[in-house]
């Protein structure tokens, strides 16, 4: 038979009597003959794959995201892989690079050193694009966020009118959209409540960063009747350096978290934070990148902002 | 110039003068012309790319395990992308699919439902295998794991010395080798210290799975004095339970788990587990898949065991 033929019966794309695909089918499983992907893919330009750039795979917010994810693209047959970038502008880009030499159909983005700007190159090259954060003016790139700034406001509030103006804020990143918003959100919501430059500490959105952040705020200065942490990890950082100094949480120091992990119902005491759904997260974006890669929809960006909760606990 | 002198420009395999070369890039920018990398890999058979695939990225032993490999095999200029299972069969066997038609140079896997046998025509494909968990017989399929049967003897042998023979064990699945090894481990030490008929109920690895075996437990037969739990998730789900009906731990249920992920000193009381050290693994692996697709090592099959250890804190 032609190669022709031996395409067809592997690619599907042309009917094939079905002697002769049982004839090639056969002689291809005595060679140990496999269909090459990466050749396939070169020619239909598809590769079923799309990824994931997250900051962070070991804070358990993102493989929660990630599995929203999956679940939402897995029944139009994608296959979601995580790429963790550990905040780092170098992981960034050569994951913006692998998607654009077309690897992938589509990319997740959750950048902290790069954003729309640099994704609208990957978006021009005709990857479906989905950030985690802002949109870009101009560039089909479709977005889904947080209203990070909001539920800073929110749960900085909360704080003044519990525990009154003693209060300090732990920052994971000043450069982040993130950090950069939460903290936004503090400082607006303390400039309403009168509250002469409050102290932040930034630090990262880590367990460690969240103890180093608490004992800056504790090693000087006036200790803070309520912290606002910029994420659960934080929050779990600096109870562990409440605990260890003997300190009633939230008698002496309250705290308040921002994610609602897993482990914001395991500490003790259960942790005051704001929800936000990764998985929901996940979800939207798995659907927006779906649409895109289909071919489903071919408009301008969408742009949306899922929706927050504070889930007062017994922390604060 | 001629095609030929386009991709000398752009692979870099043969020398072209410094004004061709400028000449070609110039051109290639305003067209805004980037290489394939699909195309490059087809011709030169490297994606730079491995593949891991664990079961459940939602369990923190399993990011802290990426973060491992990762670091191990970057210096050597590899990216390693994640892939969730859930522990199903179909997804394991898409990954291996994957891995087969030549998108990634190596692989790290962690299976549940597959096994050695699979993995066999992987490596036969020429693809770089580390298997996480037994070896397979004449294939060179590398692997590493812990002693799960060991470990979890040695957990029960502290059980059984501290708090007698009503013990019980919340394990989460009978067919993988994590779970079946951890319960050969139980019912070993068991049958040692003379237990008749240990209970075991079978749930899954999840803080949900340990809260179903926990309400098993207690909603028939006598109350066990102390129970092992397969992994830590389990075992925080567990607590959930005997928290919600006012039990103390350790004094009323004596609880262990396995892994110590980052929760086991989150959860109060703090967990007694047994540390397996999840980034040393992914170390270890990435160290033999490196050797692999380098070209280094080309003997047969090696297999390490990494160690571990009980951790006494106030569970148990």
């Amino acid at each position: 038979v032609s190669p022709t033929t031996v395409s067809h019966v592997f690619s599907g794309h042309r009917p094939v009597s079905p002697g002769t695909r049982q004839h090639v089918e056969d002689v291809a499983r005595r060679l140990g003959y496999r269909p090459s992907a990466v050749a396939r893919s070169l020619r239909s330009r598809r590769t079923d794959t799309i990824l994931i750039v997250v900051p962070d795979i070991t804070n358990s917010f993102y493989p929660e995201l990630v599995r929203g994810l999956q679940d939402s693209v897995a029944p139009s047959g994608y296959y979601a892989m995580v790429g963790n970038t550990d905040a780092e502008e170098a992981n960034e880009r050569a994951l913006l690079e692998l998607a654009m030499s077309r690897r992938v159909d589509g990319i997740v983005f959750h950048g902290f050193r790069t954003g729309p700007a640099d994704l609208a190159a990957v978006a021009e090259a005709g990857i479906a694009v989905v950030n985690l954060g802002e949109g870009a003016a101009g560039a089909a790139i479709d977005s889904v966020r947080f209203d990070d700034r909001l539920a800073a406001a929110e749960a900085t509030g909360f704080l003044l009118a519990k525990y009154g103006r003693s209060i300090a804020m732990i920052d994971g990143d000043e450069v982040a959209p993130v950090g950069r918003d939460r903290r936004l959100g503090f400082e607006g919501a303390c400039r309403d409540g009168r509250v002469r430059r409050p102290r932040v500490e930034v630090t990262e959105f880590t367990r460690a960063g969240g103890r180093r952040g608490m004992e800056r705020l504790l090693g000087r200065g006036k200790r803070p009747r309520a912290v606002l942490c910029a994420n659960d990890m934080i929050a779990l950082g600096a109870i562990d350096v409440l605990k260890a100094r003997g300190l009633r949480i939230p008698d002496d120091v309250a705290v308040v978290g921002h994610d609602d992990v897993d482990a914001a119902t395991i500490v003790s005491p259960p942790l005051t934070t704001t929800r936000t759904d990764a998985r929901q997260l996940g979800a939207l974006a798995g659907e927006m990148l779906v649409t895109r890669m289909t071919g489903e929809y071919r408009g301008k960006a969408r742009h949306q902002v899922a929706a927050h909760q504070l889930v007062v606990r017994d922390s604060a």
